[in-house]
């Protein structure tokens, strides 16, 4: 089923998701941000059909999140990296995995997870934050919509 | 078509694509949090058929996400609200709806915000924050996978 694009829709939310709606397209942005490059590490992590996996992975390109590039000068192997606009999508997932692990698990425990680089210990929750970087809880914002544009 | 289900994923990324991975379903979201609770308040702002709307709904009051409650005492006519379940989806959604701001609007601009309640100015970025509350950039997290489920 074709979905309704929403390419041009007004709200940024619809419009990444037209981008990064796919169920799989997330998947595949987790595992690189993991460090997944290769077609055949994105096929066995995913258990995803090749030709899935081949149209995610040119959609991806196409809208600048990843690039593919050769392995090594002159191969005919490809891989695919995230390009800054892909790796943008860190937060996304970063709150979406910290949603998951408050929510959706139970009697069994997460195997994977976000973690602080530097001394490997889990991250503390995602922040919102106002423009001067106050933290804000939840009940402190409000979607507006159809505003000017642009409030500033 | 039936998608694989990811409800037993170990990754919470997974399992919560699974619950909310669907479009409309996080856009339906989006409008709870923006004010929206009736049937045809939701159907008017998606344009979504109203036997899908009414699937949609049904899974997100099943999942625990939304509560459908009498519009007023006696009342035959629901309405819909988010749980607290439902509502900690926000870091989600603004997360989204920032990437999106940033990345996927050019010549028009976005006509919905998500604003601080108090002054009604346009939240900072969301913010990636170790466990003890400092601010992490994109390149100080790293998502492990296969841990032992519990790397405290």
């Amino acid at each position: 089923m074709k979905r309704k694009s929403l390419e041009g829709d007004v709200c940024p939310v619809a419009r990444s998701l037209d981008v990064i709606g796919d169920w799989w397209s997330l998947l595949i942005i987790r595992d690189a941000i993991s460090g997944l490059k290769r077609f055949g590490e994105f096929q066995k992590s995913l258990g995803l059909a090749k030709n899935i996996l081949a149209i995610r992975l040119k959609g991806m390109v196409e809208h600048g999140i990843m690039d593919s590039v050769p392995v090594s000068e002159g191969s005919a192997y490809q891989e695919y990296v995230l390009t800054p606009k892909g790796r943008a999508l860190l937060p996304v997932i970063i709150a979406m995995g910290q949603w998951g692990s408050a929510h959706l698990f139970d009697s069994d425990l997460p195997t994977v997870a976000a973690v602080d680089a530097k001394n490997r210990r889990p991250l503390g929750p995602v922040m919102l934050c106002s423009e001067t970087g106050q933290p804000l809880g939840i009940d402190d914002v409000l979607l507006l919509r159809n505003t000017s544009g642009n409030i500033d």
